[in-house]
């Protein structure tokens, strides 16, 4: 759609936009609605008026957002008419129109809302005054959105094929509004991140880019040259899907080396590939818990849903303990005997709060107490650890250091001494999948019992190659972990200045605190239309209520121009928006640990050393324009594992992919 | 490995060798074991060896398969001396070299088991006299089985770190030894399957090529050129993982366009993608299954494992019933009230024995009864109706071919009636990932409540893009479709003609019955050694005992050449394995629909008029050197449907990987 001739269509049948400056109109059309990120905040007050409504509702088919389309204050039987259908004899809720204008009336009641929500924030009042004000000064929007929700509500949400069954369609539209009852439903942007261009994206509207600063491709491995060099060749010899489960015919060399280089990453005997870490966590610990006799779980209350989900389908006893706290655990561990079978089950890095897992303690209490570990390395893997092999490999730097790309265990270190340890290859390693890894008993047990390993389609070998070509580099390349961290450190640093507060923590994860669920969605909404920042909002139920927050993923591949920038746009939105700073939780009392009385500062995982601060080689945060620091050591190491990996290929095929 | 200086180095040394034929060493160099497909047979008998054994187990590190590695007959006391390590302080349930001593054992007690089910099958001793010949007659191959087997007998098994803990190792091991004693354990076949050569993959050594019969890629997508150009493009736009689950940065225009595709396919309002069709069957099955109150699920006896688990995982009550039996089904339902909430769950295609449910037969029960019905169309999309959207759509298929592309529902029709279909990426459309499709307030309550779904990384882009692509291909063109059944029809008469018993059905499935555990397996392992054609036994627990088969399926890509020597192949193992035939079922009063009393002639779901059978335009088996038939016109239509979604890429990246 041509912007300008549709801006031109709607001053002529408009009489509120026909008075309005071009300039405003223009910067309406070419900015994101707040709360339906794919379509221009012209678009989202036009649906509103019952002249354009239906006007746009035939135009749908193209630009709607998937979960809200745009019949507007269309009338519904109208419709029905239209095509031809008695409303009263047709099944109304299997109808896409009816729920289409469901949907619509939903979006009109969200738009009041955030109106009103954005009306008392008085900040955001002033500073938006121009496009409040166009939406406020048109005396269509109530009366269409009141309009479009009376025409909703005249239909039943679904009726019975045969009187007296019970009403399935009325069921899912009653829970789908517990969600936006209690403000929970979730609205999807929708975002293509480009290769070429890391951390932008773009929205539904290529020529709408933004920065990214939430993703999980932590270290931009989604677009490495070995990683992409490795999968187009990959594809080229074998092909797109595996063409079966493990068992039969989608067994190939890829995955068996997939998993000996996941093992020997961890220096465990063995390792078992999944379509997710979901299934992952799920698969092993619901197969552990089950086959265990009288097993009993002792689960972080802050596990991740995956470990939550597969403690409940193991049906073991479950004891939950207070996060991180080693005081709690070990009174709830001596409470059952010594010959119990007890899995402790906890994460390394908790990627809402960025706190990290007492992990070598964890082991000391397990010993005493006949358990074993589970840990979660889901967002630290990559990251931590000169082999970027999470956080237990971290704790012991220097000795993991030494023993080099070596599979053995090294006795006594903290990863040796953890029995089960689950990572992922859809965050730091840019792919998609994930894993287990421990003693081969243990693996091949999983292996041989666990339904979602054995009757799944497994992961393609392009995939599982892209994958392992990113741990192969990461295994030998510290330096973007070094640059992510100095980065984060920088943030973090920033943000302090401005008083914008960060709950503190030792990780990667930097938790802006927001506070409040409607502040902290239009935090979000705001930073993507005004500043093309794209930070999403966590609210509940992922983090408790009044601890919402914005989630900034700090890579190596922002430069120092966008980290000033994000900051000056943080900044910005909370004057705006009347967010509370550093000095209101002081005020409050504290939260999170921001502003609390005795706010210790916190010891980064990355020592300074570790980074090499105070050296020539110390991190150097990139620059606007400066193309992508790729260390040629490590393209080289990687390319020459995948050189053997891929003498297979036809010399012709090699080269048409090769230095491109 | 150089295969002929490591022949050179074991003869000599071992006695048993150095008396040996060239030829017949050679030819036990290069083939498979039977037991374990990535060892060749020689590497397998050497591992038997007292003398060999140790000096393979030294160079282990490159060959050994993953789960059989090759400690053998070592003293696992002494292995651990040579580390510097006390075995009775050590925990050697931790320790790698225990489990590869154990593992070891294990093989040798395979491979000995294995002799004795090869010496009790009259006819395979006679077949293969050179092969067993050689390994009965080494003088150290029984005592070296049984020295390894006792090494491992003095081990324990794993024990505690604290005296009367939980032997956490010990019980992994005593859990796997029972799917030996059952012959449940799986050895998995290394697999790596050529685009260019489809149907044709290599084993573990390159230079291995062998024909592949039971893969789920049914129509070759995985190697289509639209997939693979498409591939290629996305890869280098948008470059490898989503980079985070679909609310936080991972919902690419990519996953919602494939939505929009599948609903369309459909002819549903909505459609939602997971990581597999395993997640979507279990997340979605869970999710209803738990929200719906009192909800009661009837679930046929042969649903698959990701269905049970769904199923299961919702804690809803649930009812089975008997294989596609309909008064069953009635009689079951009928003792509900009306306005119970009720989901029949059931299958389109079953796999493992090609049988097709009821579907409109079923519809009219849920229509009485007040049920909902949710259709697993795993095996079936891609397959079968005129644009692939599978069974349901097949039952209609004049109708859903006169519609052509359209979005809109066909009232009346039995995929309208459907309530919710899922299906997958990973099998006809030769991708990885699975999808339900329904009404939009049921998909959207999935999506806002399904664990399964929200928790976890989406698929890549690139991934995402291929299965786009695939779809749209087949929805347009019909060949693959038509030759494959075609072909299905052409070996079923074969092997009839042969007396090889198949069992009877309507759908691609081509179970050859084998009736006999120990029979299947090494009917499968010596198709694989003897004639290349890799087949997999399915045995217990996902087929009943008594009922072992192998499951054959057929592409249009397998050529006629092909079609008739892996029926000589399959004649040839029934003799030289003396399997029982069609005509040894009927005197055994039949199995599994094989050699019965009343045996009718089942009707294909694709009918001759579908297959346009007597035309110009019937299918045509491919022959042996011919390029792959791909349509021009879906061709064009396909890659018209990618430009537009492409057009955003730089036209030189367009045109590198163009045409290629």
């Amino acid at each position: 759609m041509d912007k300008l001739s549709s801006l031109a269509r709607f001053k002529a049948s408009c009489p509120f936009l026909g008075r309005t400056q071009p300039a405003s109109l223009r910067s309406l059309s070419t900015t994101a609605s707040a709360l339906f990120p794919s379509l221009t905040r012209l678009t989202e007050k036009a649906t509103e008026c019952p002249v354009m409504g239906p006007a746009l509702a035939k135009r749908s088919g193209q630009q709607v957002a998937t979960y809200a389309s745009l019949a507007a204050s269309a009338d519904v039987v109208k419709i029905h008419q239209d095509k031809g259908v008695s409303v009263t004899d047709s099944d109304v809720s299997r109808c896409p129109h009816a729920s289409k204008a469901l949907a619509a009336a939903r979006m009109a009641e969200e738009l009041t809302a955030a109106k009103q929500r954005a009306l008392s924030l008085k900040e955001a009042k002033e500073k938006a005054a121009a496009t409040t004000a166009a939406a406020a000064g048109c005396p269509f929007a109530a009366a269409g959105a009141k309009a479009s929700a009376n025409a909703a509500a005249s239909l039943p949400p679904g009726h019975p094929a045969v009187p007296g069954m019970f009403n399935y369609e009325g069921f899912y539209a009653t829970e789908l509004q517990k969600k936006h009852d209690d403000k929970s439903y979730r609205y999807f942007n929708e975002m293509n991140r480009l290769a070429k261009k890391f951390p932008v994206a773009h929205t539904a509207d290529p020529k709408h880019e933004v920065e990214v600063w939430c993703a999980n491709d932590y270290l931009g491995m989604g677009n490495n040259p070995i990683v992409l060099e490795t999968m187009h060749r990959t594809l080229d010899k074998y092909g797109h899907g595996a063409g079966g489960t493990r068992n039969i015919a989608g067994n190939a060399s890829w995955h068996l080396n997939l998993e000996k280089e996941i093992a020997s990453l961890h220096r465990k005997p063995a390792a078992l590939v999944f379509s997710s870490c979901y299934v992952a966590n799920d698969a092993a610990l619901a197969t552990l818990g089950s086959k265990l006799p009288g097993a009993v779980y002792f689960s972080d209350s802050m596990n991740h849903a995956s470990m939550i989900q597969g403690i409940r389908h193991s049906g073991a006893k479950k004891v939950i303990w207070k996060h991180n706290d080693l005081v709690d655990l070990e009174n709830k561990l001596k409470e059952w005997p010594l010959e119990t079978p007890k899995i402790i089950a906890f994460e390394s890095v908790y990627s809402m709060c960025g706190s990290v897992g007492p992990i070598r303690e964890i082991c000391d209490l397990a010993d005493k107490y006949g358990a074993i570990t589970f840990l979660d390395e889901v967002h630290a893997v990559g990251l931590y650890g000169p082999r970027g092999a999470g956080v237990a490999e971290h704790l012991d730097y220097e000795a993991q250091k030494a023993a080099g790309q070596s599979s053995d265990p090294i006795p006594g270190t903290v990863m040796d001494r953890i029995d089960i340890i689950t990572g992922t290859l859809g965050k730091a390693y840019g792919a998609v999948g994930g894993y287990v890894a421990g003693s081969s008993l243990f693996v091949d047990m999983i292996r041989s019992y666990a339904p979602g390993f054995i009757f799944t389609t497994s992961l393609p070998p392009v995939t599982v190659a892209g994958a392992h070509a990113s741990i192969v580099y990461q295994k030998e390349y510290n330096g973007d972990r070094q640059l992510m961290q100095w980065n984060v450190r920088d943030i973090k640093r920033r943000f302090a200045e401005r008083g914008i507060p960060v709950v503190p923590g030792p990780s990667h994860i930097v938790p802006v605190l927001i506070g409040d669920a409607a502040q902290a969605k239009a935090a979000s909404d705001y930073l993507l239309a005004q500043h093309n920042v794209y930070v999403q909002a966590i609210n509940f139920p992922t983090v408790a209520r009044g601890e919402e927050r914005l989630r900034f993923t700090i890579t190596p591949g922002h430069t120092a121009e966008q980290l000033a920038r994000v900051v000056d746009a943080v900044d910005d939105t909370f004057t705006a928006l009347s967010i509370r700073r550093e000095t209101d939780w002081r005020a409050e009392g504290g939260r999170c640990g921001v502003g609390a009385e005795q706010s210790e500062a916190v010891e980064p995982i990355w020592s300074d050393a570790q980074l090499k601060l105070g050296t020539p080689a110390a991190p150097r945060t990139r620059r606007d324009g400066q193309a992508r620091y790729v260390d040629p050591r490590a393209v080289r190491e990687a390319r020459g594992r995948f050189d053997h990996l891929l003498d297979l290929l036809e010399p012709s095929v090699q080269k048409s992919h090769r230095n491109q």
